[in-house]
């Protein structure tokens, strides 16, 4: 999650508040899988983020971000589906709240997942998306695999630890596993 | 469950075979709750079948069935749900076929649910749908509900009591209770 | 929720960076509701919290609280839990972090469940119990109802509209609603 | 599930019936993995059945059996359990009767799991242990696994396909994937 996030501190935060806010309670983030379904409900594919961070390496990522002081999960879950995938991804939100998963960052190393600058919480979510994804901001791409490629050591390697979990828990719960 | 599903034995087995298999296992079903979401996923409606029985007495009911031999669970839904709501439903079958609930039905009235058919265990499905849904069988309508008004005695008491249960443990997995 | 837990702000907040933060992002709490299972797991008895308020009316809660900085879900659940019912409770913490229920409380009434202190979203846990539960802080006692008890309207009436939510849709999650 | 199950008709079902039987429906199974949690819910160990079968190869499994005609999930869940870990067991059966994952298995080679005897679906469940598990009926042992050690490829290549999907399947759940 850490180092992919786009960091918009909303209009409640200035960037210095949002430092101090994050030395003092957990932050909580989403995380959403997007996938690709047929009809019957079967898991035909995976949208995994591709972005270049500041050195040039090829990271990958789930949709994620922060939920804004005043802002409802939902409300966060579409809003940063939209900044990932563009207005054309027409995703599914859930009908249940309850998410699949969920995650937890510590800024201090070994416990748990890692996030340098906070500690957060995340609650993971399943989306399916059936329009045309189109990359936006600082993705380059919206990369679908198949099941059995989502989990291949390189693609693994290319996400943070917490989202290579919560990708394997997300296909677990599918039956993918 | 039991006094509306249309009870179709399926190619491996007679009438005579199902009545006698009732007597000896309990009989897998499927329930499954349609409705309708918002942009953001949140629920605006509930579809329930409203269908005359014999005496002409109206009754309602999820969309609920046998799961045959040899028949996924995901053929199973898919199959009941266009033989209830039509061809033209574009229902989104779930991604994880983990069940929001599990309905036990008894032939010996007191325990749990009653169903003097047969012993019957079934997997509840909450299943956002898009599409038209058009009266079929012995369907004579799908009726749209506010979750305000699915709760209303006057429809509890048409379903069985199953459904009701089932009904209102959807509701509060949707955060509707 | 909101007028009822006790607010400890931990080592690494003073008060009024509590004040200060509560205005910027959302606050997450865990909530968890006691239960007592027989030998098969099924549900036999609820257990609520029992306070005096300032003003000497009696109101009624789950066990309730905030998540700290650097502190796991699961430390914060045992903390509430021992800080609420006593050391002797044996709770059973549950193995999966997965929440039954997500609750939102916004500082603007109207909007979904109501705290005026904060924006806070709480994650929902069943904790079956096996110990004694002794009074502690400004707890006066633990209630064990019957899930037919627990939601009789005297008592939905003395929890938040918050809590009364979640304990319906507990009960509904254990196949009693 | 198949080759390892000790089948018992029970008291309606003669073992020509069964066989008839399922060859018309769908058999339905539970499935339970047996866990030892800290005090805080954190998995600590995981319990497989070892078992000799006919040619002497050892093979591993999860607690997993049919459910009889009348018989409750919950009772069939205990009998398994007492059936396969001994009386003082003590296991802990879930509140809620919702499965973490569900198991479809058919009699033809390729579709999902494979059962040759039978199309079988199974509802899983994890269940926490604190007593003391003693080898039954054909049970050579329980062995109490790590997180890390129950995944080793030597180890699930002794379980049934189904069963090591399964297992996989709640180590996710858990968030031990």
């Amino acid at each position: 999650m850490s180092e992919i996030a786009a960091d918009d501190a909303g209009p409640w935060l200035s960037p210095e508040d949002l430092d101090f806010v994050r030395r003092k309670v957990p932050i909580l983030y989403i995380d959403a899988l997007p996938v690709q379904l047929d009809e019957n409900g079967e898991l035909t594919a995976i949208g995994l983020l591709m972005r270049a961070n500041a050195d040039g390496h090829i990271t990958r990522a789930l949709v994620s971000g922060r939920v804004l002081f005043h802002e409802s999960i939902r409300e966060a879950l579409a809003r940063h589906l939209e900044k990932d995938l563009g207005p054309m991804a027409l995703p599914q939100l859930p009908a249940s709240l309850t998410p699949f998963a969920i995650g937890e960052y510590f800024p201090t190393p070994g416990v748990r997942f890692h996030d340098e600058r906070q500690h957060a919480v995340s609650l993971g979510y399943i989306v399916p998306v059936s329009g045309d994804c189109q990359p936006r901001n600082d993705t380059l791409e919206t990369t679908w695999l198949t099941p059995t490629e989502a989990v291949l050591p390189e693609i693994l390697a290319d996400l943070s630890d917490g989202h290579a979990a919560l990708l394997k828990q997300a296909l677990a719960s599918m039956g993918k596993s």
